[in-house]
């Protein structure tokens, strides 16, 4: 077994020459993450060509990477990695709404849009009308939070996804005194994630499907409490139980109604039909970082 | 403990979500990576910080790879990932050399260097004679094995490093009819890895070492034999127990006579001195590949 003992050496090695790092922290990231990588190749028994397979993958994801697009992100999502840490890091608090992925298409200093207003900004789809509260897991209503939405459209694109600058069905507006907020979107469709770059390749590969159940995107923060980030998705999509990137949670599907016409909640008059969504967060209370 | 029920639950889903893979070897890769990737986040219960300086690291890694540069196979050596992945994969038979990493720095189409010629090639350093044997394991000399050799200079730079499209310190000779093969070079010395990249910066935080004990690489290849990707390391170097890749191996550990003045073995008379190596490389039959 001179050749077990060998690789033994090596990894050992690899491990220890993380003794000396700058911080703790540092060492302690490091040396799991070796441990883990040497114990992958260790039980695969990884060879030359595959190891060089996912150099040459590592290598093509970082280069198709760029302003507009982020596959390591995509592969981390696809391997249920960003979903995991994500789920590591949310309060554990049950009453808290449940946190999920961030996603690729949220964008810096979106429009506000007023009590009623509609955030679609012209991007095509049926109209959904949104509302709820947002307040502290004691009970309380929380005035002046910002609810931040960003949705797809109904052929399943996201506005940065267009060859233009137009800002459309993204929006932000802070709640009343009660903690509620009212506004209009269109309703969203399940859609594939790219798979035209090394992502593509693997779901591929894995026989994968590349789509995402339909959703709602919502980043809730006040001060004094834990930023929320998550979904609302809608009950029933097909999707729902094979998420490319893993994100579903149970308790963030959401029940968005159909009503074929009349009066919306806003007083508007409808003669086509509209989707109405009412979901009510729970936001964790801000705890102090110890050290 | 319903959240760390969460966390089980996201990641048997991403480890089953490969259940359909194409074939039998990519579902077990995979999976078996997705098991220890989330091994990894749940020991060090990665934070959200230090999930995006991965992504980041990983992503600049990719981006400032390109034709003359390699950074993620860098990443590897410096992981002790290609180490070991040579080790698992190189013959189990004690007799055959030891094989190691093969680094950044081949080139294809080396020159062909005769008997007693020179492969420096006006690379600066001090010459090196070295000669020695090719045969297999049950010791029979291998006649016409391609032995191909490379190394830094005396500045610690290989050819490919400097802006130019000089080849110098680069060449492969084949053994004549007793296996032998006997050629100059220059006396390889230690040197650093490159660290103006994202590695360097993982070596700063670590505290280690970017430097890599002196070392001539070989490449031995011979039909009916397995290749031999190696180097020969120069005895007493100070970076030996601390090679930045972990690429040393004690069987690999030659001696490099220096001789003060006189006839060299190729019968040139020398008013300097030069060094001399001797080794002797043992390969390992090829294993017809079952299935």
């Amino acid at each position: 077994m001179e050749y077990d003992d060998a690789q033994r050496v090596i990894s050992e090695a690899a491990v220890s020459s993380f003794d000396g790092s700058e911080s703790d922290r540092y060492r302690t990231v490091m040396q799991a993450l070796v441990k883990h990588l040497h114990g992958f190749a260790e039980e695969v028994q990884l060879t030359q060509a595959e190891w060089m397979a996912g150099i040459e993958f590592l290598t093509r994801a970082g280069q198709v990477s760029g302003p507009r697009r982020q596959e390591m992100v995509l592969l981390s999502d696809i391997l249920g990695l960003s979903m995991l840490t994500v789920a590591i890091n949310e309060p554990k608090d049950p009453k808290v709404t449940a946190s999920t992925v961030f996603g690729p298409f949220f964008v810096e200093n979106s429009p506000m849009v007023g009590r009623d207003g509609d955030l679609a900004q012209g991007a095509p789809g049926e109209p959904c009308f949104v509302s709820g509260t947002v307040s502290g897991s004691e009970g309380s209503p929380i005035a002046g939070a910002r609810v931040e939405v960003w949705g797809a459209d109904e052929d399943g694109l996201y506005d940065v996804q267009y060859d233009s600058t137009r800002i459309a069905n993204r929006g932000h507006q802070y709640t009343d005194v009660a903690g509620t907020f009212r506004f209009w979107t269109v309703m969203p469709v399940p859609y594939p994630i790219p798979t035209d770059g090394p992502t593509g390749e693997l779901l591929r590969a894995a026989r994968r499907t590349p789509m995402r159940p339909a959703h709602l995107h919502f980043m809730i923060t006040a001060p004094g409490y834990e930023d929320l980030i998550t979904h609302i998705f809608v009950d029933g999509d097909p999707h729902l139980g094979s998420d490319a990137v893993f994100g579903v949670r149970p308790s963030l599907i959401g029940d968005y109604e159909f009503n074929p016409s009349g009066t919306a909640p806003d007083g508007s008059v409808r003669e086509k039909g509209w989707f109405e969504l009412k979901f009510d967060f729970v936001l964790g209370e801000e705890v102090d970082e110890v050290g």
